[in-house]
């Protein structure tokens, strides 16, 4: 059944590459309010395509912000499963400008990739469902499931209003499982797919001294540093086995078992040492560099500062010190608790002579993980081996995908990250592009899959 | 013999605060090019009023910045001491002028205090001696002992020619004793001698991570965070009993002898909680905080930042992190080989995964001290005493002043340091004052000292 589908897919390459290219064309940069008429042009694409290739009830919905394009096609009947498809239409912006060798918005071919703003993320992706629907219905005249398509236009600006909207069209929205092809795979041509993600949840607090910076002449030796203060403070917070000091921190984590110590293993390890610059890789004792970034949860300092910043030498006491802590939390860590939890360890060890003032970061995400032997990952993972030839390896990842995290509290339902980028795609960089190869093994692995679902 | 002077200096009263105001209403601002020859103007006012009373080879030396007034009268004989006076003449800027309730160069008095820039720092102490001098020569036709002046223009700019004047000139400024008149008393009529002053090295580094910041959730776990690693080294600097845990650091530090703890233990104790904000002062262990201020070597951090200071959050693990560090040292300590220790141990308690690139702060001071027994001393602190009706404290203080540490350095003399300033004058701040009674009993104590030393 998945041969015509193909052969349909190959027949039409060079319509599709057209009709890509018109998509990418579009700078639909959701950020810039220059370019608002621009993402509503490619909320209008999408519409469209949906409209031609057969789907229902196809609407551009209004959120607030930038629309959100639906659309179903719920032919295949009661008994087949439906899915909810995410993805999303808005870029980046491009700038700066001077470091693209071909226009952002002007998708040109070359050594194999396309280059284009939205190329791999997101527009390029999505494409790829919609021409594999397309060739679905011209074959067969029908999907092999029951399709709910929900295409966004404001996942570059945190997807501000998606998630009111998730939760008010339950009803409308609601499917068995959800597809998301918004990620990528750890190494050119390794099918990969991602079945965790880390939550988040972070705060920053500063460490109040005297009232005004002092002369260090003059105090130096009655007044406690508030920046050595916040170095003691910090300095509990991880140790150098880089083990979290926060007591319960780890409380919930689940252990990690032997199977999945295995699958992350056999994820291919890419040296990144040389290309962002250091020497030697650090991790939790006890557990791989991989292990810690996949699987465990992380605690980093992103900001610091206090006193003086400027040239030379100012020989003062500062009046304060402040840092800024987020945690990347694993199944099991609830993020308010966590959080709790942090701020008792900083005003448990704030010492004497300062006083506290905490800050709590209101954004939070709880980390998210389907079972890597569920029957649709296994599916996935199954459909993205033959058509790429190769082995598929299951990653965790350490960054938070929100509408993972929504879908999965409001919707309960599985959700299969299959994604066809590559770490050389340069998201959100000069120079964005996407292998074309991936182009056609993502839509073969696509057809492969609805099939298979459909044969369950 | 010092009644006669001090009757004079009494008579002499109006005529003398009409010198004083034309010398605070000249807006010498080292600092500011605005003012350049305002600072001229200054210089000349303390080279006639040296030529009216009768020094000789009064003259305005140049620097190659602000010029230096010179003058000397070695009227009193081989065999009797000479003295070398420093003051400057110089004054800081006076903004933020709203913030003054009368004009900064137009000297008014008021509630008990003459209100102007320069009034305590440093023009109005430099005049108490001019008008000592000057009342000397109209009673007694002499001065007690042989007096050298060096009166700077740069003070308030880092002294920035003064080190190689001082060298070069050492013939002509060399001296048996130094006075300066440039600090203060620990309280409101509090007669003060400050016998000891710390020394200063300072440095900065840098401990670089990654070539760029890098996202959390992707290298979370795998690379040693920078601002997590300074709090580690910043932390092993310092305990939290305050005691530096650079090795060898008090190697060569005197230890407090009975008699000097008692001393510090006598010197009044504002209690300065409330005015700098702190609802408690820490000192070393084994330290009270004045013996700590006074007498113990601190280390400071003056300034700390790494990765992103804006607005919110943003997950990142920092490039970088920076801190500026400064040591007050006391006698015993070589400012350069302290300086070596603490780079030592900040190299030694890098942790793996990052670089340390160290910056030695040029500037340094030796700490300076003299013998609080020493006959110079005791006359002086007599001569207080006599004068404000108060037993003398002898205090040691956190700063530097570098010109202390030149003389000593160059001369190898003693100096004393009598300051008539309080600690309500408002230094370097809007409505800078002086009392007007500390003139009167000022002035006193320094006819007093002149005949004590010439009683010798």
């Amino acid at each position: 059944m998945s041969k015509k589908v193909i052969k349909y897919l190959e027949e039409h390459q060079e319509q599709h590459f057209q009709a890509l290219n018109a998509f990418l064309s579009i700078p639909s940069v959701s950020t810039d309010p220059v370019h608002k008429e621009d993402v509503k042009k490619a909320a209008n694409f999408v519409k469209e395509y949906l409209d031609t290739i057969g789907f229902e009830k196809v609407e551009i919905q209004s959120t607030g912000g930038h629309p959100l394009v639906y659309g179903e096609w719920l032919g295949a009947g009661k008994d087949a499963p439906t899915v909810l498809l995410y993805g999303h239409y808005d870029v980046q912006p491009a700038d700066p400008l001077e470091l693209w060798d071909s226009e952002p918005f002007k998708p040109e071919q070359r050594d194999g990739r396309l280059y284009a703003r939205g190329a791999s993320d997101d527009k390029g992706q999505v494409f790829m469902h919609l021409a594999v629907f397309e060739a679905f219905m011209q074959t067969e005249g029908m999907l092999p499931i029951n399709v709910k398509v929900c295409i966004e236009g404001e996942e570059e600006i945190g997807s501000e209003h998606l998630y009111r909207i998730l939760k008010e069209k339950k009803d409308q929205f609601n499917a068995d499982f959800a597809v998301i092809s918004d990620s990528g795979m750890v190494a050119e041509n390794q099918p990969t797919i991602l079945y965790g993600l880390k939550g988040f949840t972070g705060l920053e607090f500063t460490l109040h001294g005297p009232s005004s910076d002092l002369h260090s002449g003059i105090y130096g030796g009655a007044v406690r540093n508030p920046a050595i203060a916040m170095a003691h403070v910090l300095a509990s917070l991880k140790n150098q086995d880089e083990v979290v000091g926060v007591s319960g921190f780890y409380d919930q984590v689940e252990s990690l078992s032997q199977a999945e110590r295995e699958l992350i293993a056999n994820v291919p390890g890419e040296d990144f040492k040389t290309t962002i610059g250091i020497t030697e890789t650090i991790s939790e004792k006890g557990f791989t560099t991989k292990e810690h970034t996949m699987a465990r949860p992380t605690l980093e300092v992103n900001g610091l500062y206090s006193g003086y910043q400027g040239e030379g030498t100012k020989t003062i006491i500062p009046a304060t010190a402040t840092a800024k802590i987020t945690c990347r939390l694993v199944p099991g860590q609830e993020p308010d608790h966590i959080q709790e939890l942090v701020i008792k360890h900083i005003e448990n060890h704030t010492p004497a002579g300062v006083k506290v003032d905490i800050k709590k970061e209101p954004l939070s995400a709880k980390a998210y993980k389907v079972d890597p032997d569920h029957s649709l990952i296994k599916k996935a993972a199954d459909s993205y081996t033959k058509a790429f030839g190769k082995e598929t390896v299951f990653v965790r990842m350490g960054g938070s995908i929100p509408v993972v995290e929504w879908i999965d509290a409001i919707y309960d339902m599985p959700i299969v990250l299959l994604g066809f980028g590559t770490p050389n795609d340069r998201l959100h960089s000069p120079n964005e592009s996407f292998p074309i190869e991936n182009f056609q093994k993502g839509m073969k692995t696509l057809v492969y899959y609805w099939n298979a679902i459909q044969d369950n």
